[in-house]
This record gives structure tokens, sequence and C-alpha cells, in this order.
């Protein structure tokens, strides 16, 4: 029997499809279809983007539906493209990754395609970040840190009123202000940050709460600043903790657990090592400390989420330091970021951006330690 | 034979996946699962996202996937929370919609589920705008106008230099510069505008290429602002094409046969009409007044895209002023976008934003007819 050939297919919308714009270094608000093939690498896009794509992309062959000899019912699907491209390359059989869309898959093997999904990820190589992108990773990383820099000496140079509400400048210092000035900042460093977590007491303790309303003295203030570079891509990602004035006894301790953990994950992260042993590395010093997970009212409390993930093309991206074993190498780009959440009491994250190095690791871009400010 | 129990399943990440974010009005950088059927609503989340999903979402219940009785195979895995929350359901057939991930349905079916893929949008609902929505849509269309009026000035209060390069206040006016300043009066609005096209002379002539460089004299600018209200979700979308000082005849009879077609098709949309009747309808304007399609050095020219999409949570959505059928209803938000593309002469694209009421249409927000300046 006749080996079927094999290609790699994509076929989505660059802009929210980091393996496509990963792969033909092509953004586009609108479907286009990436081919890996044995002979060549076709990016089939529709006529109108043609022109811009043959000057985007060098390494693979442009063509429109017009060039693929479409039948009239392949001409208005976007399955029917994929169709045509197959029929060019004589390519019966098809490789693709899990997020492949189904309806489109069913059309193809309704025409007789095998589609293969990969179990790994189509490209690993992403998860090992050459010396371009890792100075687009650092680029953004700097810039965050800058942004970072500006956030706690706003929030160190404002006084707090009789009710320990926050002022600066006379005006009170709002989370949303607070964001709107650090958006408008990464901005001018070519950057978009829709969401920016400054999230003070209470609301720190859901991670994903962005937060809103007043800055309050003597409560933690969640900063974690995750801006993408517009250029490249390339996502930043860095937290640090701050609380004006004194910090409770409580408070304080849950500063010192989550910063030793911190320092002590950073010290074991190097190749060869599982993510999922720096994972349960954090969750056993948490525990020893004191610090228990638990329900309460519905909602998690203790240190509730993994200890990092990769950042590329996507803020969050394989490698992970969570459950699920993974063993790191030089070249991935991971954040490190233990944190422990308590509804009444607040929340602290400390995290850092870091490459894999040889022997170890490197924070992308050095950020002070702060807590008390 | 029992009938078996159907759910609308929807599972990714809300943040790329505007049905999710429509239907339970959460957004989240990680994976949830929404099923919803016969019985109730659910949304699972992990565990570290459950607090803030039960104060944002109301009408669904929010479980987590230890409140799902999962094996442990099941556990570390996305598909695995949806085995779990399809067995506490009772359900054994879903229906997804077209870009349902593969991955996850080949593993749904290994369990034993039946998976149909919806022919037609899981939400059709989504293309007749409520009240909330088009005051959401107004909001941001009212900032993308004020974005558009702005550029407009800045480029008529320019003086051309001998060379004909655009100077504002002594500066040169760039593509860069003038989106920067669009960004930042944007953000201020509240709005993001990653995307914003500048495109001088040629380089209009790819409807997507975002510009660079110099603007000059008597050439073509197209200006395509669509940025996205931050809070809302919701895009806004415009474009107008000026020239500073005196546009050459082309250029003329080019904005003048776009103006009418432009004028011609928001006369005609109405309930019941075919969108593919109005681009058709376009396209024969254009023919008529003797501009034609053609491939020019492998890139297209003419009128070389649809006249229309629909706006929404997405920036393309449906439906479509294109070659597919598609017959228009009240409530519907639709672009009307007809354009002119010739690399040696430049481009002439203007774009409205128009929601089909009952009898016609009305534009989101008016931005007056502007040309040489």
């Amino acid at each position: 029997m006749k080996k079927l050939r094999t290609a790699i297919l994509l076929a989505d919308i660059p802009e929210k499809n980091a393996d496509l714009r990963y792969v033909c270094g092509f953004s586009a608000p609108d479907p286009v279809v990436v081919l890996l093939g044995p002979a060549r690498r076709l990016l089939i896009v529709n006529s109108m983007e043609a022109g811009r794509a043959r000057q985007t992309v060098c390494d693979m062959t442009v063509l429109t539906p017009e060039e693929l000899a479409l039948s009239a019912q392949e001409k208005g699907r976007f399955s029917g493209w994929i169709l045509g491209a197959l029929r060019l390359e004589k390519c019966r059989r098809v490789l693709v990754g899990g997020s492949f869309a189904l309806g489109i898959a069913r059309h193809l093997e309704a025409a007789g395609i095998q589609v293969e999904v990969s179990e790994k990820p189509l490209f690993p190589e992403r998860e090992v970040k050459n010396t371009q992108e890792i100075r687009a990773l650092q680029a953004v990383q700097e810039a965050t840190v800058a942004a970072m820099r500006r956030a706690v000496a706003i929030i160190r140079a404002s006084v707090p009123d009789k009710k320990g509400f926050l002022k600066s400048k006379g005006k009170a210092l709002t989370a949303e202000g607070l964001r709107a000035d650090m958006r408008k900042f990464l901005l001018d460093r070519n950057c978009t940050a829709p969401e920016l977590i400054i999230a003070c007491g209470a609301q720190g303790a859901d991670p994903h709460q962005a937060g809103t309303g007043p800055l309050r003295a003597r409560e933690s203030i969640v900063l974690d600043f995750f801006p993408r570079n517009m250029t490249t891509g390339y996502w930043g990602d860095l937290t640090r903790t701050v609380v004006k004035g004194k910090a409770s006894r409580e408070l304080a301790a849950m500063e010192c657990a989550v910063r030793e953990t911190q320092k002590a994950v950073l010290r074991a992260v190097k190749p060869g090592v599982n993510g999922a042993d720096l994972h349960k590395m954090a969750i056993r010093m948490f525990e020893e400390r004191g610090f228990k997970n638990a329900m309460k009212n519905g909602a998690a409390e203790g240190f509730i989420h993994g200890t990092g993930h990769g950042v590329g093309l996507e803020i969050h991206e394989r490698p992970a330091l969570a459950l699920q074993d993974v063993v790191l190498q030089p070249g991935n780009v991971i954040t490190v970021e233990p944190g422990l959440y308590y509804r009444s009491i607040g929340a602290i994250r400390i995290e850092d951006t870091v490459r894999v190095t040889q022997s170890g690791c490197e924070c992308l871009a050095a950020c002070p330690p702060v807590f008390e400010v």
C-alpha cells in the first residue's frame, strides 16, 4: 500500500492562533490556511491579503483560493480552500493540533481526508525560545518592570487619609486611576495591556480579579502586570505585592512565606527538573509554614494556582509548573509565582519571568523586591 | 429507544471565544466549560476562579472540577472536566459550534459521547443586538468617531514641506506618530486599539496593511479605526479616506464612486434584504463606473473585499455583506464599507457602522463625510 502523504495543517485566524503566528509570522483578522507538506510550505490567504502576505512571509509559497482550482461549492467555504490545497499537494492525510476546528475536520473527513490530532504540541520548539524571541521577551519584560517601578513609586508617595484611603497628589488613588496611568505608560513603550491586576485587600484573593475602587493603607495591593508588545506579539509578566504602611502580622507572615518559596523555586529551576516537582515543592513549603488550602464560602483559599507557566506569544503557554509532569529545558521562559490567598487577610503573590539557562535560570529583567512602602 | 439528553457545550478560553463571553458574561484567560442542558446551565471554572465567577454570573450554576467527582485521570485533563459535567447532567450527546476543539471532541467520543456540530451558529441571537448591546456599540462607535475627527483635524492642520511630506507643529507627521496619538486618545475613552490602519498612497492598496512612515500630500490616506471597549468587549469600526490638498483626477473619480456606492448600499439596507444582493449591487456600481478587478503582480486590485460585516463582540462577525446569502434583520449591526484599491493610484474606503432598523438603517454614530482637507 502506498504511504499517504502527510502534511501539518493549520486553519484559523492568525490573530487568535499563536501557532499560526509562530509558523508564518503573518497576522490577519481573517482565516488563513497553512499546509506544511513534504514538498513545500503553503500559506493560503484571501486575494485581498495576498500582496501583504507575499511581502511579509519569506519562506512559504503564498497562494489565494483563486489559484487552487476550486469547485463552486468549495469557493464559498473555508474548508473548500483546504481541500483545494490538499489536492494540489497530493495530501490525503493531515496532522492537526488539538484546538483544530471540529467543523472543518468533519468537512475534510467527509471528503475522504484522514485527520489525525497530534497528542503532543504541533510546534514543541515554541517552548524553547531562540535568541530573537529572548530579545523580544526581554524588551517587553523591561517595559513591565519600568511600569512596576512607577506603580510602586506612586503608592509609596501616596498619603493615607484618616479612613486609610490613599491620596496621590491630593486625589483619591484608585485601582482604575492607577491602571489608566499604567496603560498609558506601557502604550508609550509600544505595549498593550487591556488587563492589569491592581487588587487591594480581599479583592486580591481572587487571583484574576482586576480590582476596582480606592486603594487602602495597611492592606495588600497585588500588582500583576502582563502587557503585550504590539509589534512582536510577545508578553511580559510580573507581580509584586505591596502594603502602604505597616502590614499586619498575618500579612507579613504570608509575604515571608511567599518570598522564601519563590526564592527556593528560583534556585531549583534548571534543565532536567520536572515542573511538577517544583510545584509540589512550593505546596510543601507553604504547608510546612502552616498555610493550608481550603474551600470557604464556595471559594478556594491558600495556595490555589500553579507555581508558574510558560510565556511567549501566549501569556499562558507550555511548559507549566503545575501538577502535570514536564521536564524543563534551556530556553524555556517561565514565570515563578507562588501566592497565598485568604479573603479575611488579603493576598500575596510574587512573580518573576525567567529564562532557563544551561545551569539554572536568569531573570529576564530584574525588578527589586518590595513589600511595605 | 430512550431519547438521549442533548446539551449545548462550549469549552474554551473566554477571552478568545466570543460565544462563551456572550453566553456567560464571564471573562478569563484560562479554559472554562459551559454546558446548557435541559435542566440547568452549568459553568465549570477552576477553583481559583470560582469566587469571581459566582460574583459575575447570575443565571448559571458555577461548579469547580473538585465538585464533579472526577477520576484521577479526568482531573488532570480539561476534557475530564467535561466528562464529569456530562455525567452529572446525565447527558450523552452534545451540540457544539464549528470551532469546537477537535482534540477535545475525540476524547469525548472515545468516552461514548455523541458530538454533533451545529451547521448554524450556536447563538444566532448574537446577530440581533438587544438594547444594552446597541448602547455598548454606540458608545464605542462614538469614541471611534471622536478619534477620527481628531485624526482628520491633525491632517487638515498639517503643512506639506517642499517634498510633499506633511509636517504637524513643525514635526514630520507619520503613520506611527498619528497611530500613537490615536491609541492614547482612545485609551482615555476606555478603548484598546492595538491595530489602527493609517495607510498612505500605495500602502492603502493592501486593505489590512497598518501603514508606516511619513504621510504625504496629494496621496490617499486611509484611516480605518476599530477600537474595542475594554469593559464591554464591543468593537467600533469606521473608515475615512482623506487627501491633504488636491486629489488627482483618478483618486477623485475613485472617491466619488466609493461615496456614491456607499450611499446607495446604505439606502438599500433594510430587513428582508439579502446581504449578497447588496454586495452584488456594490460590485455592479463599480463596474458600471469603469472600475475593474484584476490581479497585478500577484496582488488583487479593484473592489477586492466584501461590502460589509457584522460587528459585536467580534470585529468581524455575522451577518456579512458578501457572496453568501444572508437575510438582514432588525437589530443587525453591520458595516457598509465599499472601497477601491489600485497600487499605482492609491486607495479609497469609506465605512460606517449601522444598525438595521424596522424600515432601513441608522448610523450608530454620525461621522461627517470628508475627503480633501
